[in-house]
């Protein structure tokens, strides 16, 4: 059974992190959703509460708290999830244990999935230069507007992948045009031309979001399988 | 500032739940969401836990429990929601509480707005025969399928309203279609033609059930504004 840890701090956009989660757990994914806190001035990790007051006011309780993580957490998940929410991407994109896990999964070859102001995280965990997506409302932060689902290897982008994303071409266009803009602003690396982007802004995004996440962890069968029973108005970009 | 009165119970679509009152609070609407609890054999309320596990084990914190509800409730709110999740809905649907809360808001011309499984409280609540939409998998105990926004007067069904639903024109159509047989579920009251319907048959059209209810209680013009940070891919039908 394919697994995720799924981040949720004081601040996160609560349907970016709901739709993904359920949507996970539809697909059999074993999730996991981690709070991380603010670190104080110090560096220091504040006190955690019991729950996630999340964008919106809608209160959540963690699966776990930040102090059951650690570096090699990397091991025991196939991909982490960053949803957005200023103030919780904010908290999640400079918290060094996040950075740390983010690198960790990257470099390991596992799925990175950031969505809205969550792909922050791609640049304060100094991934390397690539396509990304990010709500618009951090599009002056990353240089480029529009967040990620990042993925190492060539396998990736499959054709059912990219039928999806040529139905919102307008966005996909937006992030191949500017991927050059945004690697200034990450490391020097090459940018890995096998890595896909799946054009995720906001929680408009966040259905096909979490779809193209199923796909990637348990194959385009399993992605029809969930959708059908969601009912989407035909036509609807998934 | 219109106000939301949003159930949510033990089994509750996370996702319909959030879209919801996440949307609403973004127009401005004050929410609140009360945890309804399962009634026992003896008709008495079962004790109520601190969070409701909703349907794919996400665990939100109410803000308010059942026993802070009560007839006079429909007073403190313009609106009452009635999410998914057929194990929530179908404790919502059996609760005297909730059948008469719906009813007195129904009674007072304010909007009851039911999604997926919800639109089973319909049928408790012997609201008057009307279209109504609801996931398919309560069809057969609907003898219909698809759930309903409901509100009484003729001022509901907005021009903006009907160019909604005409992008949902499958939908709508076999909500008009099946009227008269869901009609046969409900009381003998006479239809109320002027009574609209929106189509959100389940997670995949709760974004457009939550923008139609900002619609009714807010106006277009907050509906606009509403949608657009959101960053829905073009193309999406809402």
């Amino acid at each position: 059974m394919p697994s995720a840890l799924i981040l949720i701090a004081n601040g996160t956009e609560e349907m970016e992190f709901t739709i993904v989660y359920d949507t996970l757990i539809r697909a059999g994914v074993k999730c996991t959703s981690a709070f991380i806190a603010p670190s104080d001035q110090s560096g220091n990790d504040q006190p955690q509460p019991a729950t996630a007051q999340c964008s919106r006011g809608i209160r959540i309780v963690p699966d776990v708290l930040q102090t059951q993580l650690s570096e090699t957490s990397v091991g025991e998940y196939d991909a982490i999830i960053v949803p957005g929410g200023a103030k919780g991407a904010e908290t999640m994109s400079q918290s060094p244990l996040v950075q740390t896990l983010i690198k960790g999964f990257y470099e390991q070859g596992k799925y990175v999935g950031m969505i809205c102001a969550g792909s922050l995280a791609a640049k304060t965990s100094q991934l390397p230069r690539q396509p990304l997506t990010s709500h618009p409302s951090v599009k002056k932060e990353l240089d480029e507007g529009i967040s990620a689902i990042i993925r190492v290897g060539a396998h990736c982008m499959t054709p059912d992948r990219l039928r999806l994303s040529r139905r919102s071409s307008g966005d996909l266009r937006e992030a191949n045009h500017k991927v050059l803009t945004v690697a200034h602003h990450f490391t020097d690396s090459v940018t890995v031309r096998s890595q896909t982007s799946f054009p995720s802004r906001g929680p408009g995004t966040a259905f096909p979001f979490a779809f193209a996440l199923v796909e990637g962890l348990c194959g385009a069968q399993k992605r029809l399988e969930v959708v059908h029973p969601m009912v989407f108005p035909s036509g609807t970009p998934l």
